[in-house]
């Protein structure tokens, strides 16, 4: 009973300090998210040291990241992916080559190596779509053309970066040779197809028969084995967890109004997700910011993953003039959750150092807090 | 990253075995519960020995059933309670002493503890508000007198249910004296009165201001705070966590329909609750059934506590004739979940043999199948 009673106390902590620090942060018109990670890193081993290294804070957490993963999942529908064009598939590839080959080869150039040369430049090319959407959201622009543009790049920048994910965690678990980075390529372009193909269909066919089952709210019950199950797969192939759980969201987004599952999913996600981000935040080795060259390292990967976007995604769209190609590039800057997902990854399966680590989470809190300020000045018109 | 593909393919497993023969048991017209809770059974160490001794399943399961809680609480309204009059606290209160009277003595003559008997007593007392609910729904009988008069006495039960918890919890954790006995009693229900007296006044206070927060769901998230808060505080004061859960459901449940708790509840139930009865049924030895001396255990204290209901109850109602009287008995003799929680509390803290666990949920599974179709018959004219 002893051992029940500490773990309700610290889940009570954890939650409540996030939820609190959200607020704080949502009042200066900051994400929650970055006030629930700094929950974390005052609540972690380098500070107060409530969390501790104990597996049931880790499997809410990652839960939580499923969730999360989910959602954003649900909310893709491949039939609009493939509507959108070409203008936003290029603003999405060039937006990921860009920040990624720059994060590679800065990393590479620092002395560290291939592996997490891969890592940071696989944490560089997510875009926070919801960082970006809640901009044009509180503006009124949501249905202007470089609003959709973004935001459709944005969604294929999560399924790329998703795949290069995949990649990345599967190559940090074998040998690194090119013949291994092939195999586990095909693994997770083949795991993201078939289950795009496939997967879509079947749903097609039997989610409409598992709505008349007896169950209390079969398909989100549904949902949810299918949440559980493709993450363990995915895991079981050395892809990340997160990769399956976000596929399972993709397979039933065409159902996701009709069963409000992202309604039914909000809840574990107001429930789970806080203890990811402080999770997240609690591994930040604050004592690391006492030594200067880290903030050159977290200014210069600053640096890159902004001149990575606005250059990489830019150039996509050039031909509507200089302005709109920086407004673009602006809006496809800030990194969110997806980044600090795929750094938490490599530094949990020792992949990165907790140096890069932090550098890391600095870009994406920096990213962040950065973009939206610009965006709001080049959308106001003077 | 091993151990948590580990985990998340059992996390799949249990939670898809409890659907399924969740589903499976519907479709017989039994409650889901059952399947789950045979899920379990099967799953267990005593036959496929699927769920391991590990902290992450025994915390997830406990998150569950204090979701299950709190949803009773939600439920609960002090006001209506107080409404209800006389007669449902008679049936209440009978339906209390009697069955717990019965299996106390019951259980000390059979040369077990006074513990134990305490422990089977209060198993013994709550009546499963759930079951007999949906028997009046499907009869279309929700609003015959009989209807409230079973529904508020079963409202009444839970909450009595969960102070002698409360108590016998209590009693469990230190040496069996009158003068502990006391103090534990003033705790629990000093617990109760003061969350229902001041928690709820402070609640009325404060939680509209909760409302104007920037948090998404901040309401859903204050009560998230105090069903972590309070069920730590009950579990830390030797009562049970589950305890605080149930509290935090009351204390909130005037705002239930304005803030939709119980339906953003509903999703951490479908994903966690399932967990718990799984957990549950995991946890009864089957190799003990082979034993004739269980089954004559098991069929008395089934016959004690149907005996106990319908007396009690039965009583409370006489004037109203026979017939009315043993339809009221019957209508509150489904133990539910309450009977189980209360068992597996016993259990897990070393209270209660594990014979005396499978004889108590054998006792619960049986009232729980066997009272629906009489109470149908009961209700049904010829």
């Amino acid at each position: 009973m002893h051992g029940i009673t500490d773990i309700l106390f610290r889940l009570f902590i954890i939650f409540t300090s996030a939820k609190i620090m959200g607020e704080l942060f949502e009042r200066f018109k900051q994400p929650a998210l970055i006030g629930e990670i700094l929950a974390g890193v005052i609540l972690g081993p380098y500070l107060l040291n409530m969390i501790p290294q104990q597996e049931v804070y880790q499997v809410l957490a990652e839960i939580g990241v499923m969730v999360l993963l989910f959602t954003v999942g649900l909310h893709i529908k491949v039939e609009d992916i493939l509507k959108v064009g070409g203008r936003s598939t290029l603003v999405a590839v060039l937006g990921v080559v860009f920040p990624f080959v720059l994060g590679y080869i800065y990393t590479l150039i620092a002395e560290h190596s291939t592996l997490e040369a891969m890592f940071i430049g696989a944490a560089m090319v997510a875009t926070s779509v919801g960082i970006t959407a809640r901009i044009f959201a509180d503006l009124n622009l949501m249905d202007s053309e470089i609003a959709r543009i973004i935001l459709a790049a944005a969604v294929i920048d999560d399924i790329l970066g998703m795949i290069i994910l995949a990649i990345v965690t599967g190559a940090g678990q074998g040998t690194l040779s090119y013949v291994n980075l092939g195999i586990i390529t095909l693994e997770a372009v083949g795991f993201v197809l078939f289950l795009i193909l496939v997967g879509t269909r079947l749903a097609r066919r039997y989610v409409p028969r598992v709505a008349n089952l007896r169950t209390r709210n079969a398909v989100f019950a549904l949902s949810l084995i299918f949440l559980l199950g493709l993450s363990a797969v995915a895991s079981s192939i050395k892809l990340a967890a997160i990769i399956g759980a976000f596929m399972a969201g993709l397979v039933l987004s065409e159902f996701n109004y009709q069963f409000q599952l992202t309604q039914k999913a909000e809840s574990l996600y107001d429930f789970l997700v806080p203890f990811f981000f402080v999770i997240l935040g609690s591994r930040v080795d604050l004592s690391l910011f006492a030594d200067s060259g880290i903030w050159m390292g977290a200014g210069l990967i600053t640096l890159f993953a902004i001149l990575g976007k606005v250059i990489g995604c830019g150039l996509a769209v050039i031909k509507s003039g200089l302005k709109n190609a920086f407004t673009v590039g602006v809006g496809m800057t800030p990194r969110g959750e997806v980044g600090m997902i795929v750094a938490s990854i490599g530094l949990a399966s020792g992949a990165i150092s907790s140096k890069l680590y932090a550098v890391v989470l600095f870009m994406v809190v920096a990213t962040t807090v950065l973009a939206p300020p610009f965006l709001r000045k080049l959308l106001t018109p003077k």
